[in-house]
């Protein structure tokens, strides 16, 4: 049987017809889960349903004996598979009934876009007799909460936007505010973000942590090429419980070195491009594995532009020779991938970029080439400075293309991220 | 009460509490699920459960009451965390046992790798008694098969790689067999891939194909900037669903025309590099806005260097002039972001790289930046073919900013896939 460990249970429901034929993959769940994760609340259990009304009121009537807050994801548009609403209602007991300010401001939306409030429209303002309505600021259907015994139901569009923004304002705090009112402790969150680093490693780096910082749970997240940990601290306060994490983190710190490139929400390229900054320093790129991507990871910053000049993306020999004007019996005498190709490079295009710095990467990303010396997987990637011009090798023997080429562009970032200045 | 309508009742059943707290995105579902509904199936129901064996237990009895087939995601490593075998066997009533020649294996492989045989591996040999076991040849955790009642449980490790050549290799074979005896009618599936169409106008396209190909069934999937048409057939025989299918997807490729970029399993990276390849035709680009991610795109195909030559990623004003010699005047005059800049970007990148093509981008990515022609969400891509240069103008005006980027890079693969040659 379901045990409630004297904790508020929260439990997910999402109904949709394409959450069960791989049309789409459920995110919402996952970025929810996670905002409760960071003060304490772990989700009880997760559905999927179809898009069935008999199905979805019978999960609610069991949901609603076992939970206390229920939040469902989906089935609240215009569209006769849209069922959630009516749904809760059977489920409950009540009617459904028009919501008049909801009706009015439909038709007032309709209205400025020069369209007919039909049949669809008003279908969403159809809510269970009783419920509490609040207004969806970024969409039509109204963001609905209702209680059945003691479960609340918080009625949720499966469109992300419109999740993310409804959940923010008025499903998350509800949940907090009543998660807050069941413990004594207070929480606080935030996660090392590392980089070289296998996931099994890093945990076992931290394997003491527990003993010296009882109060504080750990936990992995792997997105390779990253690996994250994750540290969650309890105490009586909330400036307790934050202290606590401080010192933790800075133990956690110490034990994993560099490999730690953040903390809390900053992305490696965005921890790359602020070391640039604090140096005043640019950067130019010569990519062959890569492919552009180094260049890219870093473009997806605002603002990228203070320290990225440009890549030369040589992907081909001939463009080696022609971009960059790389000599061609080093080429030939070497071969393309290469520790001597890769570090003259990295030499040419930060002389020929004019910038701080230069990475490059050349590589076999597979599934054919490599040789004796440089199989499928291995890459080199170089840094050049204003004084000097470093080289390392890499092998990822069992990746497929994608990690490879990757795993290239994330080495270039991480040699400007470490470099000395 | 559930709803069996005669046919056979698959439902999936994910474990781990890194499903529950946000720290993990389900896709191996989503995969099963879309392999699954090529022959006509569709999930019934998933749930997610945390590592808890009386809850893991429950939701096993439960589902063995009311389903054919439950195929289950994680729980099957070498940590205490991991429960499912020890679930299975609680709910069928039977002891876990060792695996005798699973034991070997997983004694062999750790040999092999120099490491100690010790309780964690053990234990990945303990298996419910009576169960079918299949080696696993991607991972250390066996296959488990076992019925409770008319339910199949088949059990599959999380990792999604161990999880796709299982799935693919002992579950969805059996599944289809199972459900092929079940159904008087066979099935026929596949794809329009298509760009620059809305999803909503795709839809609207062929709205009236269901009429004139009634035993065809429609579906889309939004996967920005693509959208997928999906397209499933049934018929008395499998030849007859393909015949069906295939009249349905000449109608739909008519209404649709080039913006059906491929029918099928082919990426647009992959169509275009096709396209190129029949020609003998080579490509460089010229990028800002996407800061590498065009030639990026084309370097995820293996092969892809038959036609990708380079890209200038100019993303600063300093790079635009010193890499490909931009008119400094033409800049100041122009702007970064505009058409004439654009256009001799795309000029000289072909003119430089020594290419059949070259296509270019610019644009505003936000979320500072843009001006009154332009604001943010604008951009500007170009072609130059050995005969003329060519661009076009979009605007994104909601579009966040990987979304903007994201936009040019497939505006650039874009005009080389419609380019006449």
């Amino acid at each position: 049987m379901w045990q409630n460990l004297g904790r508020m249970r929260v439990e997910i429901l999402c109904t949709g017809n394409e959450l069960l034929d791989g049309s789409v993959v459920d995110s919402n769940s996952a970025w929810l889960e996670a905002k409760l994760f960071e003060f304490g609340l772990e989700v009880a259990e997760k559905r999927v349903v179809p898009d069935d009304i008999d199905v979805i009121i019978e999960a609610m009537r069991e949901i609603s004996l076992r939970a206390d807050f229920c939040v469902t994801s989906g089935g609240l548009g215009p569209t006769p598979d849209d069922l959630t609403a009516e749904a809760l209602a059977n489920a409950a007991g009540v009617p459904l009934v028009e919501d008049v300010h909801t009706a009015e401001r439909l038709r007032a939306w309709m209205q400025s876009r020069g369209r007919e409030y039909g049949p669809a429209q008003s279908r969403q303002a159809l809510v269970p007799k009783g419920a509490e309505i609040i207004d969806n600021p970024v969409g039509s259907a109204p963001h609905i909460q209702m209680k059945i015994g003691k479960c609340t139901f918080a009625l949720l569009p499966g469109v992300p936007r419109e999740f993310f923004v409804l959940a923010d304002a008025h499903v998350i705090p509800r949940i907090h505010e009543r998660f807050s009112k069941d413990i004594s402790e207070q929480y606080a969150f935030t996660q090392l973000r590392c980089i070289n680093v296998w996931e099994a490693d890093m945990a076992w780096a931290v394997r003491e942590l527990p003993k010296s910082h009882p109060s504080v749970r750990i936990g992995t997240r792997t997105m390779a090429p990253e690996n994250h940990l994750k540290l969650r601290a309890s105490g009586p306060t909330r400036a307790e419980a934050q202290a606590r994490l401080d010192a933790a983190v800075r133990e956690a710190k110490d034990k994993l070195g560099t490999r730690v490139y953040a903390v809390g929400d900053t992305t490696f390229a965005m921890a790359t491009l602020q070391k640039l900054r604090d140096e005043g320093a640019t950067v130019a790129f010569a990519e062959s594995v890569s492919g552009g991507m180094a260049a890219s990871l870093l473009a997806e910053v605002p603002g990228a532009s203070h320290a990225l000049v440009a890549s030369y993306v040589v992907y081909s020999e001939k463009a080696k020779m022609n971009l960059l004007d790389l000599d061609p019996d080093l080429l030939a005498r070497e071969g393309p991938v290469s520790e001597a190709v890769t570090r003259e490079l990295a030499r040419l295009a930060r002389e020929r970029a004019r910038t701080t710095y230069a990475a490059a990467c050349t590589g076999w990303a597979g599934p054919t080439g490599g040789n004796a010396r440089d199989p499928v997987g291995t890459f080199y990637a170089a840094l050049a400075t204003p004084s000097e011009v470093t080289v390392s090798r890499f092998e990822y023997p069992r990746a497929d293309r994608e990690r490879i080429r990757k795993g290239a562009a994330y080495a270039c970032l991480d040699l400007l991220r470490t470099a000395k200045p």
